[in-house]
């Protein structure tokens, strides 16, 4: 395969299905993630269905305007399978029977006791001067076309087929053509603002024109995307983007929590391995989500001892402590409470730190001084807690994910001994 | 706007981003959907970077093969969106300056107590001959320009604003041009095999030629999809629809937990709230998912009363008062274990129904008699409880997500009083 400087790369997506709100083309992102890796830019993503018309008239652009196109789908053996004659009709190349791939197939079927039904014959056919890619995991082989200015690779739909495909001969053929390299880092920041982190770094994006600078907002995290290209190497592209993070580290310190893909839970989850402190967590607004997050993490049993999903008053009194009289003075949402829960859970689990999380999650509960989005969050540390006040905006589902987001960026804080961002300290509230 | 009788229709999505691994194209989806439910398909769908010459050859191809192009994205106030100028390029409609948005931008900074930056006049200038559409959410107004043979829709990216102004402006529009009827209903199955479903219901099929069927299959969720399209009416492919759908619930009765979109969460909350029932749950290897997914339906307070995740065998005993002889006897993983999380969850919270699971989510902890994905999971009410042995394929994540929806599918089955899938009552173990 040989690839100009900055080839137009074309990925087109084969299926009715992935036009219709029932099934997401996945095939494409990955693809593109690993090209992405390589240093490698999508021009165009195409998604097309199983109609001959269309397909034709999307292969045909293709063709025109792109010289490597990946084509994911229709390879199957039914009918509504085209992929293989629309290239051959869009590319004027006949259709060839490979005998190799048919005995493949039989042997596919063999090994399941199953008699090769007539329809699969069709999947041995290729293009003509084009080679036949194995496919482990299925009946369909991939096809790979190479010629002096186009790159053609068909490749089955399914993800499990497609995928070891796609690393076994793609990757690598790829991997060798490149000559443009681009290396990508992304920093993760809780806690902040958007608008906060971008007045911190943006008086810098000008000192390191060689780095495109883009700044994502999600519910609860911000994340700093860092690009750069070069034409002499990954590592000048590598130290492009050294250069810049270094500053933006300086800038914004353990503000930011990753630097290497890492998720919330998996930071937290490393900290207090490292430091061997245990962790217990009562929520309520969150309905176990904290929970839930935290023990996504594979060993998470080394550290989290016990969640408690305390809705009613009654489950916060009888099983975290929490007064009654408490409660009715200040009501289930407050920071009283949230801070007796965060205690009450700790010390019951024998815990190094305990949570406590109440709020109001909507769409109904709210009022005037309690809005929808109100929720607060304690931290608790022996026999010391803290409490933060939040006013999270979005839906039900988003101010619990900002919940969680917020309360393991607390407990990170708490574990690295910085300052806690927005914190308002309750130590001295009365306690009834 | 006119459309012919079965219209090309594409979208195009614009923006780096979405050709990177780091962001989603969510909108086109979103788009298909609400096409999907007017009975309208997508016969193309492009993504596109921010280069100028790309997107100008993508719109170029658009405007070629399409009737309708609704395009999203680049229509801010930066450099780098350039999707008004493109579109005008590929048009050769010029852009001319409209008085009237500009003061809704203005008036929109005012309100912040901010003056508006020079960059975002040129969000004031929209194609010659189209219409401009107000954006609530956002700077940028959306463009419609609605000629003889092409209609074009440019809406903003951010989905915030791009749904509220597609809803108000362009699905109407759409509605009032339909010639074309589709109509569509998804069955949702959750307990069985998805070779047990379609062998269940695969002789139907050729009874119903009018009606298309595919099977997909999700982890621990069968959907069925049902869709017919008619020339002559709604009601004409809805009666098609039913008719099949009619037999298919004669076949599959109960196991069918929805036919109108409903998550299994919000059907087991509803039947809890019919029938005034309360629950509570005691996770271990779900590890709080499953009370997040109950607690995600608004008003789940009503009915869920308690969530304890018990990782550690100490919450188990002291906490759900799971004898440690039994743990000791047979292990944190066993029937017996699940059985006396339920009952404690369900004696100690006094709620009508009690869950319990226990199981090995992975990706350690396997072994040749509890193999990974091995998962116990027990519904208790009153002093009974039943427990069924599940083995569930996948990562770490599938694994608990697919307890959770047999554990919900279990108290479906109980609160409509029918009898248990997969069940392998263990009622009469020993106790210790």
């Amino acid at each position: 395969m040989k690839l100009s400087q900055k080839p137009k790369i074309e990925i087109i997506a084969i299926g009715s299905e992935l036009l219709s709100p029932f099934q997401e083309d996945t095939n494409s992102g990955y693809i593109a993630q690993r090209l992405n890796d390589l240093g490698m830019e999508v021009s165009f993503n195409t998604i097309v269905g199983d109609d001959r018309i269309n397909l034709l008239q999307a292969v045909k652009t293709a063709i025109h305007r792109s010289e490597l196109i990946i084509a994911t789908g229709g390879l199957g053996p039914t009918q509504d399978d085209i992929t293989r004659e629309v290239f051959s009709e869009a590319l004027g190349r006949k259709l060839v029977f490979n005998k190799d791939i048919l005995r493949e197939i039989e042997k596919r079927f063999k090994q399941r006791r199953l008699s090769m039904p007539e329809i699969n014959k069709k999947q041995a056919f290729i293009l003509e001067g084009a080679k036949a890619l194995k496919n482990k995991n299925g009946t369909a082989p991939g096809i790979l076309l190479d010629t002096e200015k186009k790159t053609i690779v068909l490749l089955p739909g399914p993800p499990h087929e497609l995928i070891p495909m796609f690393e076994e001969y793609i990757f690598p053929l790829l991997s060798k053509s490149q000559t443009i390299h681009i290396h990508r880092k992304v920093l993760k920041v809780a806690s902040l603002t958007e608008s906060k982190v971008e007045s911190l770094i943006s008086d810098l994006y000008p000192q390191y024109p060689e780095c495109e600078v883009s700044i994502l907002a999600y519910p609860g995290q911000i994340e700093i995307h860092l690009k750069s290209r070069s034409g002499t190497g990954m590592s000048q592209a590598e130290k492009n983007v050294f250069l810049l993070e270094e500053e933006i580290f300086q800038k914004l310190k353990e503000n930011i929590f990753s630097s290497t893909g890492e998720e919330l839970e998996e930071v937290v989850g490393r900290l207090l391995v490292d430091q061997k402190k245990t962790l217990a967590v009562a929520e309520s607004c969150t309905g176990g989500l904290l929970s839930s997050r935290l023990t996504n993490v594979p060993g998470s049993s080394n550290y989290f001892l016990l969640g408690v999903v305390a809705y009613s008053n009654q489950a916060k009194t009888n099983l975290l402590g929490v007064p009654s009289s408490l409660l009715e003075k200040h009501g289930a949402v407050s920071p009283q409470t949230a801070r007796a829960m965060a205690l009450g859970i700790r010390k019951m689990s024998k815990a190094d730190y305990g949570i406590g999380i109440t709020g109001i999650a909507g769409p109904s509960g709210g009022s005037a001084q309690k809005p929808v989005g109100l929720v607060y969050i304690s931290l608790a540390e022996g026999n010391r807690a803290e409490v933060t006040k939040n006013i999270f905006p979005g839906n039900r589902n988003i101010v619990k994910f900002q919940s969680t987001q917020k309360a393991m960026d607390l407990l990170r804080r708490s574990l690295l001994n910085l300052a806690p961002q927005g914190y308002s300290s309750t130590n001295n509230l009365e306690e009834t």
